[in-house]
C-alpha cells in the first residue's frame, strides 16, 4: 500500500471562479486519480482536516468525496477513511471499471445545492420546524378547494386533455383581471401559467441569460432562486436590502460598469426580510432598468398578502418587467400553480421552454383553481391576511420576552417570515445545532446570500406550525441562544 | 424611401450548422439592419419568395420575420410587405427605440418549434383531430380517480405541503414495485417522480449533455423530444427504425466514430410507428452502450399498454439506462405525473435540476394517484388495452376499404398511433391541407425527423376521438387522398 499522505493530495481552490468550490475539489482529485498522480490505495485527507486546510465547509469536501465514490474512483470505509480505488498496473483504472458518468459535463452546484429540496421536504422528526414557507393550516382553503376539484374531476375535457401550454384560457383571464385590479396593464395573452414561481425563475434564468452571464440579486434573497441561478451557470451580483427594500443606489453603481442580464427582485414582502420596497426606489429602479436596457424579474409570491401596499413594479413598465407569482402561498403549495406575465416580444421564447419542462401545467388543477378563484378565493385571502398579522404579532411578542435584547428582527411589513440577526459573537450555525437539540429548526442565513453574509442571520417561517408550537418553538430557540451565548 | 430590393437582402444559410435556419435568417437580417447595411424603409423580400430562393419552408421565413417585428427592427403591413423600421440619420436605430430583448442570447428553435404546444392543445375547430396522443374517453378512469382525489383533498399534509422533491415515498415504492413485476431491478430510492416523461427528456438533455453535444435519436421519433433537444442545443444523429425497431447496426456504426452523450430510444410501442424492438436488438443495443460507455435514455410511455411484450431495456442494465415513463397515457394526461429511474450515481444531479423546474411534483396529485394505483389502476389498464386493440382493428379495417392500396401502414404492435406512408407522388403536407378542408386533421411526418424525411408520412392518433369519428375521420382522409392524387 502506498500512502503519499498529507499534504500532497490537497487540491487548489480558486475562490473567484464561478465553478463551485465543491466541484473544483472533485475535479482536481478526479484528474489526479485518472492520471495516476494519486495512485491506487492512496489515502486521501480526512474530510474535516481537508475542509479546515482549505477553509471551506466540511459539507463541501463531503460532497466532493461522495462524487468520487459515485464515480468508483475512491472507496470509503468507516474507520479507515477514503482511499483511491483499485487500479490496473499502469496506474490507470481498468477501462471497464470507469463508469460512463465520470465523463459527464460539469455539474454546477452552489454551496447549498439542495436548498430547494429542503424547502420542499416536510419531515423534521419531532422538531418544531420553521423551515418551509407554506400557508397555515387555518384558515383552511381545503373544504372549498375540494368542492372545486369535485366539480371538474368528472369532466374528460379537463382531465383527459393536456390543454394549451400557455395555460387554460379562463384562468389566464381571471389572473389578468386580478392583476388589473392591482393596477397592472396586462392582457390575458401575456399570462403564461406555470407550475409555480420557481418554474418562472428557471424559465428566465435559462431563456434570458447564458451560462457565465451576470445578473443582479438581492442580499439576502430567496435561496431557491440562488440554487437555480447556480445550476444555470449565472453569476449573481448581490445588492443589499435595508428596511426600505433593495438598495437601488447599489444597482445604479453596478449598472454604470456592468451589463447584467436581468435584475431579480422581490419588492413586496421580500423573502426573507418581509420588507417592502418604498415608492421612490420602485420608480428609480424601473427608470434605471429602462435606461440601461436591463429587464427586471419581479418575484411576487406574497404580493396579495397585504392590502394597500404599493402596486407591483410591473405597473410601472410592462415592457421592462417579467412578473412572477404563485398560488402556493395564498391557497396551497401542492397545487403547483403559478404564472408569469412578460412582454409579447419574449412571450413565445418563454412559452417554448415552458413546454420543454412539462408540455403544459395540469389542466385539471387549473380548472379546479379557476372554479375556486371565482367562488372562494377572495374571502380566504382576507382571513389569511388576518391570520398572518396575528401570527406576526404573537411571534414578535414571544421573541420580546423569550430572546435576549441583543437579537434583532428585520422591520418586515408582513408575510410568512421573520429575519433575525444575532450579535457578532453568536453564529447562526451554532445556534441551529443547539436549537435542533432542543427541538426546533429553522433555515440558517448563509443560504440567502449569493456570495458572503448571513453567518449571524436566520429565517423563521411563522406559518408552518400551530400557533401553540410557534410559541414553544420560539421559546426553545430562546433557550438555545442562552446556551450558545453562555459558552 | 430607399429600396435596395431583391436580391441584395438575401441572407446566407448554412445547412450544416446546428443553428436553426430560421435563426440564421433572423440573425443575419438583424445584423444587417443594426449595422445599417439594410437602411431604414428597405423593403425585405416577400416571405414566400425568400423561402423559395433559399429552398426552405415558408414558415421558417415567417418565423424569422416575426422575430424582427418583435424586436422593432422591421414593420409589416398588409399589402406592402415587410420594411426596415424607422432609423436615425446615422443609419443606426435610435437607442431609445431598441428594446432590451434585441440583445437576448441566441434562441434555439427547430423547424417545428411549437410542436409540443400543438400536441398539448385541444382546440381544432369542427375538425376531427388525430393529433393528440391522449387516452380514449372510454374506458374512463374518471369515476375512480375522482374518488381517489376526494380521499386526499381534505388532508393538509398532502395539500398544504410541497413534499419531498424526489416524490412521495409511497408512490415511489408503488412505482418501483410495478417495475419489478415487469422484471426491472429497481429500488424506490432510484425513482424520481416527475410531471411527465417530457420533463424527464428535458432533464436528461440538460443534465447529461451540453449545448453542441451529439446524441442518437430514432428516425422517426417523438417530435416533442426533438423540440427539447433543439432547445437544449443538442445535435441529433438519426438512426432509422424498421418493423423490428431501431436499426441497432446503425447505432454501432455511429459509435465507431462518434461519442454521443446518450441514445434516446422508445423500444416498446414506438411513437409514431407502434413497433417494438425485438429481443436480439435490445440485447445488442445494451451491449453496445456498455462497450462505448454511452448511456441509453429509454422512453417508455406506452410500455404498459401491451401485455407479454419484451421487458424494458432497463432490465438488462440499470447502470446504463435512464428509464422514463408516465401516467399520461394510461390514466390521464392532465395529472402531469410521470417518473424516471436512474443509477444512484447520477440521481442527485437529476434531482437538483428537477427541483429547479418546479421544486416538487404536486403532492396532492401524487397522493391521489397513489390511492388510485392501489385500488383501480390494474383493471383500468386491462380495459384500456382491449379498447386500443379494438380501435386499431377498426381503424385498419376502415383504412383497408376507404384508402387506396398504395397507402402503407407501419407494422405496429399496438399503442395510440398509426404511421402511414403515402406513395412518392403524394406529399403529406398537401394531403393535410386537403384533409383539413374536408374536416380531419393529423400530424405531418417531417416533425418526427431530426434532419430530413417524413415528406410522405403522417401519424394518426386513434384514441383521441369517438369510435364513430375515428371511422368518419379516416374516410375523410381517404377522400382527401383521392382529391390530391387526382390533381
Amino acid at each position: 500500500m502506498r500512502d503519499i499522505g498529507w499534504p500532497s493530495a490537497i487540491p487548489k481552490v480558486d475562490r473567484d471562479s464561478i465553478v463551485p468550490i465543491y466541484q473544483q475539489i472533485y475535479e482536481e482529485l478526479r484528474e489526479a486519480i485518472l492520471t495516476g498522480t494519486l495512485p491506487e490505495s492512496t489515502r486521501l485527507p480526512p474530510e474535516r482536516a481537508l475542509a479546515e486546510r482549505l477553509t471551506v465547509n466540511r459539507s463541501t469536501v463531503v460532497h466532493a468525496y461522495r462524487e468520487l465514490v459515485a464515480d468508483g474512483l475512491i472507496e470509503q470505509r468507516v474507520g479507515s477513511g477514503s482511499r483511491v480505488a483499485r487500479l490496473t498496473a499502469g496506474g490507470q483504472p481498468a477501462a471497464a471499471d470507469i463508469p460512463w458518468w465520470v465523463s459527464l459535463p460539469p455539474w454546477r452546484v452552489g454551496a447549498y445545492p439542495t436548498v430547494l429540496g429542503e424547502l420542499a421536504a416536510t419531515f423534521h422528526g419531532e422538531r418544531i420546524s420553521f423551515v418551509q414557507g407554506v400557508p397555515p393550516v387555518e384558515p383552511s382553503p381545503l373544504g372549498e378547494l375540494a368542492k372545486s376539484f369535485e366539480r371538474v374531476a368528472g369532466d374528460p375535457d379537463y382531465v383527459l386533455s393536456y390543454g394549451d401550454s400557455e395555460g387554460h384560457a379562463p384562468l389566464r383571464e381571471a389572473i389578468a383581471e386580478r392583476m388589473r385590479r392591482r393596477g397592472c396593464v396586462v392582457d390575458a395573452r401575456e399570462v403564461l401559467v406555470l407550475t409555480g414561481s420557481t418554474q418562472g425563475i428557471t424559465l428566465v434564468a435559462q431563456s434570458l441569460a447564458e451560462p457565465g452571464d451576470e445578473i443582479i440579486v438581492e442580499a439576502p434573497t430567496y435561496p431557491g432562486a440562488l440554487q437555480i441561478f447556480q445550476i444555470a451557470g449565472l453569476r449573481a451580483l448581490p445588492v443589499p436590502v435595508d428596511d426600505e427594500g433593495m438598495r437601488v443606489d447599489h444597482v445604479e453603481a453596478i449598472l454604470r460598469t456592468r451589463k447584467p442580464r436581468f435584475i431579480y427582485t422581490m419588492p413586496s414582502l421580500h423573502n426573507p426580510t418581509g420588507v417592502t420596497m418604498n415608492a421612490d426606489r420602485r420608480e428609480r429602479l424601473v427608470t434605471l432598468a429602462q435606461r440601461a436596457r436591463v429587464p427586471i424579474v419581479e418575484d411576487d409570491p406574497y404580493g396579495e398578502l397585504v392590502q394597500g401596499g404599493p402596486p407591483p413594479l410591473v405597473t410601472h413598465s410592462p415592457d421592462y418587467v417579467v412578473y412572477l407569482s404563485t398560488f402556493s402561498k395564498t391557497i396551497a403549495p401542492s397545487l403547483r400553480l403559478g404564472w408569469l406575465t412578460a412582454p409579447r416580444a419574449i412571450y413565445e421564447r418563454l412559452l417554448l421552454r415552458k413546454q420543454s419542462y412539462d408540455m403544459a401545467t395540469s389542466l385539471y388543477v387549473q380548472a379546479g383553481v379557476g372554479d375556486y378563484l371565482a367562488r372562494a378565493y377572495d374571502p380566504h385571502v382576507v382571513r389569511l391576511r388576518e391570520e398572518i398579522v396575528a401570527r406576526r404579532t404573537l411571534a414578535r411578542e414571544t421573541i420580546a420576552t423569550a430572546w435576549p435584547k441583543s437579537m434583532r428582527l428585520a422591520n418586515g411589513a408582513g408575510g410568512f417570515y421573520l429575519w433575525a440577526t444575532a450579535p457578532r459573537e453568536l453564529r447562526a450555525r451554532a445556534l441551529l445545532e443547539a436549537s435542533e437539540r432542543l427541538g426546533a429548526t429553522f433555515l440558517f442565513g448563509e443560504a440567502f446570500f449569493a456570495t458572503t453574509g448571513g453567518d449571524h442571520n436566520f429565517r423563521l417561517a411563522i406559518t408552518t406550525t400551530s400557533r401553540e408550537q410557534l410559541v414553544t418553538g420560539i421559546e426553545r430557540i430562546g433557550r438555545a441562544i442562552e446556551q450558545v451565548s453562555a459558552r
